[in-house]
């Protein structure tokens, strides 16, 4: 007999695998926020206010103490504390838990995790709030980052290993013609065994949006997870460890499959449980020291780090050169920048921009793009919608580093947020500097600054961007030209470099976006990343395959 | 249009595909010396001589000079030379290949392949020749297992490869609804990105049957394969490396996509050849303390190693205890415990064999084992094709250093060939210990040494059983019961060991015998292999996806 969670959401996982093998458009969680009710964000608001003030209610084993010092970006003082609980302690539970969930197989695991998703989807704006005053994203957009967009991923994951899974049959049998002889005959049974506890260590920006392929990856293939929370980001988790713990716990199983683990910024716990010999997966988001540090060093786990990098723009020509300048305006403000997906380096060669209008110099073009990126920000009630707030200080600080950088072709400002008083709001800095200036685009700036690269032809444009992708990473490459040659080159430059290309984004599509069932986020084919967030690969090492065989 | 070779072999590309979804019996190639026809034997024979005596023609870049000094472990010296080139002039020659093989694509790369794998099986039994005087399996062995099995694991991990990047599609389009405004629609383009130069590093004992579903796993995926022949064992592979050179040449592709690497037993590459940044795939078969090595220091490639271990067979009843004894003299004669399959310890308690026929003790059954052994041996003419001969000398020498580790149940002899009258042929030996003398049997002694380990009851058998996989890694482990309550505990300590299991093997199918598109050869899950040699985790890391976007 099925469990009655597959049942509910088989018609479902059948169209998301449907959708991973033709990656058209599909999302199965509504990202319009008039879907889920017309109190849906008031209601958030209210759920999201109920944790405040109070201590964080999760019974996991082997509490130590509480911590938690979250402060929103928008100048709220959260004052949530969480249950610290020793890792081994959350390793003992989650191997403990192991067992029934390995034997209740890949179907029950998969409805299980659709029905977390189901009710993550329907605490989207719970979420909302949770995000945008941990991470400082504007709230429409942590709606749908945090929420649909998240859970999609999740899904989307998910249902790559559910497929790989179901392609391992659960028997056969094997009959071998013998000549004259009677056959030989055996029956095979084929098991799906987890590699074990998994680490998802996430980041600051995208907790759940980054956070949800590995895990649901690592739960559908029998894997436990424990969610290892930036000290500044818990919220977020903490609520998606607690539904995951609720629905686990009301499908009859162990709800120490899903654990938070938390620690003091001044006392991180992420290396020493990363080298437990427990841990066999980590999923990791953040940045490339830590990244590296963890494959460099965890040997006895699979390693998937998503690290960003320098995203790089080619501009060549355009066909509409204030669609293109719009588009661009509204990719370097989306977020203040602080998506592994925003640009950060803009090439346009010393013979300018080719545009029906005729040529626009690259002075032109950096001034241009500049008063573009003004213009989209000048009323601030508006601006604050799209820009958000810097999560950390450490990032408002690398702002005003970066001014020397190079000349300023538009100053970052401070902008006051209509209804945060204290929130921390930053315009974007843009700046020019010659490809000779290495120093000054060869290494990730993350945040709110970007630099216009002035090169001699597209051609150096392209192999400069490139070479800046192999060696330094990037996530979106993204080229303007109305050239066909051009374009071939940074389709072949793109595949070269491993490296998601968008072509001509003019219109309502944006560079830094990534859809989900649609579009693979990150390759593993350069420094960025050494993996794809949703592909084969991601899946397909988080299970073994144990046979057993006798005659029949 | 769709390139001849792909043309000619669709339509065995896709039973392939069938049977991996369905691992029943399924076998493209022959099996039967009789299907190569009647003068197969023969004219494999002097193929095998043709080259004796002579230089290995090889048309590769780099050449510094020749080497090779193969001496059959039949006695005879082969004397065959090879152009030794230098690895950095085999890297960029594979490098310089790769643009044209990534650009024809997954269908004109498998029927490439399979083309190659089909003259490989032409060839089967100058293979089995070759295979014979390197290795020293016996020559009806050779045949099969270097020929149409060894073919049939390449076609597996190919069709393992091909579904993978077919489940990925080459074009999308993306149409988002926008309400009352027209959708956003977007064209994808997805194209498979090989990782890179593949470094195939062969065993002594099985070269094509361990090296082939690495080889073509990345051959079909996008990268060039560089084959390092282990300097006693060269001649198949050099075989199999002109026979791929020459259909990719044929097949309008640059040969250097496949090379042979051969150093010097003196001066040996593959450690500086592994660590060459270029390097981004390694398939090993192997010891474990280079296996090991590989694993810990090649970062830069994804590594995958098959280093066997200690095999085990728990002995607890049976319903046929002649049956089964039969089953386990053939085993453990099986190419003189050669194979990464055979067991090495076989536990059984002192309450001894419950049989039909009553309870034989620990003590007789050990008799009983050496006597069955003995028995199926007593012909020489016989037992020698079975044996074969023993590769290495360093095995020989083992043989001699394993007697004083306990009781000798059955001595190891050396046995005169009929034909080969310099044949380094060995009997194997069965020892006898107590499980108290661990530091006997939990250490992979490679070749024709067996150990019976006496405990106090099954349960212990078991335990020890699986603690000895667990920590040095299994291939196979094979029980004997009549009870269901033991066979229950025994395969939940496979799946927990993450070992293959055989139940009960009493007739003509043997625990060391592993048959391509059914039995998972090794699982990934425990020391003696870091992947399974034919499923998705061991194909979908070889290559990204690199997608492209554009408005349409």
């Amino acid at each position: 007999m099925s469990h009655p969670m597959f049942d509910r959401h088989q018609s479902l996982l059948t169209q998301a695998v449907e959708a991973i093998a033709s990656r058209g458009y599909w999302s199965p969680y509504a990202e319009s926020p008039r879907a889920y009710g017309e109190t849906a964000i008031e209601d958030g608001r209210q759920a999201f206010e109920a944790y405040r003030n109070a201590q964080f209610y999760l019974d996991q084993p082997g509490v130590q103490g509480k911590a938690g010092s979250e402060v929103s970006p928008y100048g709220l003082p959260l004052n949530v504390s969480y249950p610290q609980c020793a890792p081994d302690a959350l390793i003992d539970a989650a191997k403990t838990a192991m067992p029934a969930w390995i034997k209740a197989g890949p179907d029950t695991r998969a409805g299980v995790c659709i029905e977390i998703l189901a009710r993550l989807n329907a605490r989207s704006f719970e979420m909302a709030h949770a995000v945008m005053h941990t991470t400082g994203q504007p709230l429409m957009m942590a709606f749908q980052a945090a929420g649909p967009h998240a859970q999609d991923r999740g899904l989307e994951a998910l249902a790559y290993a559910y497929r790989e899974m179901k392609h391992v049959p659960e028997t056969a049998i094997w009959e071998k013609p013998q000549g004259k002889n009677p056959p030989l005959k055996m029956e095979k049974k084929f098991t799906i065994m987890p590699r074990g506890v998994a680490l998802n260590i996430a980041c600051s920006t995208f907790p759940t949006w980054n956070g949800y392929p590995g895990m649901f990856a690592s739960l559908v293939t029998g894997n436990p997870v424990i969610f290892k929370a930036h000290p500044t980001v818990i919220l977020p988790l903490a609520i998606t460890v607690a539904v995951a713990r609720q629905v686990i716990k009301e499908a009859g199983f162990d709800h120490n499959l899903v654990s938070l683990l938390i620690d003091d910024p001044k006392v991180p716990v992420a290396k020493d449980v990363a080298m437990k010999a427990d841990i066999r997966l980590i999923d990791y988001t953040g940045g490339p020291d830590f990244g590296n540090w963890l494959e460099e060093n965890c040997r006895h786990a699979v390693v998937y780090t998503e690290k960003a990098g320098v995203n790089c723009i080619v501009v060549d020509s355009t066909d509409d050169y204030k669609a293109m300048l719009r588009n661009l305006a509204f990719t370097f403000s989306l977020y203040s920048g602080q998506m592994c997906t925003t640009p950060q380096t803009v090439f346009v060669s010393r013979e300018g921009v080719k545009t029906p209008d005729g040529v626009v110099t690259s002075e032109q073009f950096g001034h241009d793009l500049a008063n573009s990126i003004s213009k989209f920000l000048e009323d601030p009630a508006r601006a604050v919608e799209v820009l958000g707030a810097i999560q950390s200080a450490a990032t408002a600080a690398r702002i005003e580093a970066a001014q020397d950088l190079g000349e300023v072709l538009r100053p970052s400002s401070a902008i006051q947020h209509p209804q945060w008083p204290d929130a921390r709001v930053r315009s974007p800095l843009l700046l020019k500097v010659p490809v000779s200036n290495e120093r000054a685009f060869m290494e990730e700036r993350f945040g709110p600054i970007s630099l216009v690269v002035e090169t001699a032809t597209t051609s150096e444009s392209l192999a400069t961007a490139e070479r800046v992708i192999r060696e330094q990473g990037a996530i979106t490459f993204s080229l303007y030209s109305t050239n066909p040659v051009v374009v071939q080159l940074g389709e072949e430059a793109a595949l070269r470099a491993g490296v998601a290309l968008s072509i001509n984004l003019t219109g309502g599509v944006f560079v830094n976006q990534s859809a989900g069932f649609s579009d693979f986020h990150a390759t593993g084919a350069n420094p960025a990343a050494n993996a794809c967030l949703t592909d084969s690969a991601f899946v397909a090492n988080r299970f073994f395959v144990v046979q057993s065989r006798r005659h029949v």
